[in-house]
């Protein structure tokens, strides 16, 4: 059943998709906005919003699951803000946006220090075998075959950093608590920070056992850790991303984890997701993560106050409290 | 059958039970030591020792899987070393040792920086639930059931160190990384250290979010994290555990597991390994690791090096290079 019509005077704003929020801002806010989601109805999308959401000034969209193509804004003729619960801007058409004068708004730095966390708890667990040893105890083949594989030295290991924006220089930031050698690659040199920097990936990917893939997806970074990346990185080499999927040739990735050609994986994004290739399902060296980096029940606050704020804002013909304004990248 | 006699001249040297370098030992060094190996044998331990190892002067033996007591030290007329594998000494009976001048050899410092790696590395698991993540994506669930449950945000906790020697001290320094706060329960107060003491440990329990256990097991740490430390903790406080088993207590740990009056645990180690309760492997918040916290390719390397420097500095009369000395503790 479709959710359109007026309560009251109530400032409308549709939903995309499936927000996490959602729940937790209806609950605290449905006194101050209209939610209209199409995804209660049964009529196609674009019809949906033909008919219903013709009105609608402001729109609510996950980062993930959805992507907000001109044939929707086609049918949004009143639509003045975008509000993202995403840091990651890829599912945006931004030159379209910017066209057609709508306002974003976005997660900003919310979800930094979590993705962060996130990054170097998949890389001890890549490392050291947690997943595969928690497995290992809970299907009760301790007592049995009682030695279970030797894990890898975290300490002291070289890292690179792919991307280091907010979320890379917190990364690095905490594994320099474990003594690990930061260097990276970002697209400029960051001259107050003390890492070592590689303008070539590749130079980057040799002198590093290990990277962590911390950038957002643009056309310059899809596929950019590809195959001579990955040769460069070696065959003990261990990567995480933290970023988007498509950032990296997943195909190439899978193959090499396959054969042995890479040393193992931590990955919180995917191509295709929530597709994942089966053939990383048997694999103890890769640990695989359904796109949480930024979901902790803590950043779920702060999420819903932001939204929450933005549509105040907005609706109030105040600034927003987390614009996008950086259209270039 | 059973690898008593002689090869040549070169040192004997006693094997109980089944130290993870032996393999290595054996590769590298055998032509510098020859390896009694009563686990080989069919013969009883104690049968085989009055049979075979009355010259034994020096014995190897790992930290976990078998106590070294009076009973074998009997049959051991010869013995003038105990080389353990181990940081933690709670296998050997220090006093008994001391009082027939039998010197010890122990790992010393070895594993410092592995062991508090892997302590973070549970620490995030349990909270950002890295291990059922990689069970749901690997169980194929993702794309039915879409959403995985929240986690809980790492950076910021209060986190209380119990134990603030050599490992808890790197626990602390990595947990600064993630701007957790570091508060600490110890023997003594620590003046060098910036971080807030509590003689108490109920207290500090009651002012953190998350213990993490990095002592030895002696007899006044046995159970020191008992039921009134587990509910000053508080139902959604975690508990790490990198120290010993047994300074738990484990059954009222289950039960509080069970029954949600905890919020989650890392245990890399049990009151009787390498059995574990059952009733813990259906949890989430639950991870469990097969006492691993030492075993990495790299710490096994310098292990192996750091025995057979031992063995070579006992026979040729010259002093240990990891000796252990203070019996009192």
């Amino acid at each position: 059943m479709a959710s359109g019509g007026h309560s009251g005077d109530l400032p409308e704003v549709l939903v995309l998709g499936f927000p996490w929020v959602l729940p937790s801002l209806e609950s605290q806010f449905s006194n101050r906005f209209q939610f209209l989601k199409p995804s209660n109805s049964d009529l196609p999308l674009l019809q949906f919003l033909s008919s219903f959401a013709q009105s609608a000034r402001a729109l609510l969209i996950p980062g993930g699951g959805i992507q907000l193509t001109s044939a929707i804004l086609d049918c949004l003729p009143a639509l003045k803000l975008v509000v993202t619960t995403s840091s990651g801007l890829d599912h945006l058409d931004l030159p379209e946006l910017r066209r057609r004068e709508i306002a974003i708004a976005y997660a900003g730095n919310l979800f930094t220090q979590d993705v962060a966390d996130l990054a170097v708890g998949l890389l001890i667990d890549v490392l050291r075998k947690v997943s595969a040893g928690d497995r290992f105890v809970k299907q009760g083949i301790w007592p049995s075959k009682r030695k279970f594989s030797l894990g890898l030295k975290l300490s002291g290991k070289q890292i690179g950093i792919v991307g280091l924006g907010k979320i890379g220089t917190e990364v690095a930031k905490r594994l320099e608590g474990f003594g690990c050698k930061i260097s990276y690659n970002s697209r400029t040199k960051k001259p107050t920070l003390p890492y070592p920097f590689y303008s070539d990936l590749h130079e980057l990917a040799a002198n590093c056992e290990a990277l962590i893939i911390c950038c957002g997806l643009t056309a310059e970074t899809r596929h950019m850790i590809d195959r001579d990346v990955m040769v460069a990185l070696g065959r003990d080499g261990v990567i995480v991303n933290v970023g988007r999927g498509a950032i990296v040739d997943e195909t190439e990735l899978v193959r090499r984890l396959i054969q042995g050609e890479l040393g193992g994986a931590g990955l919180d994004v995917f191509e295709n997701e929530p597709e994942v290739p089966k053939e990383l399902f048997n694999l103890d060296n890769v640990v695989l993560s359904p796109h949480v980096a930024v979901l902790t029940t803590e950043s779920m606050v702060g999420l819903t106050q932001l939204v929450a704020e933005n549509l105040e804002a907005f609706f109030s013909n105040k600034p927003l409290v987390t614009p996008f304004e950086d259209y270039s990248s």
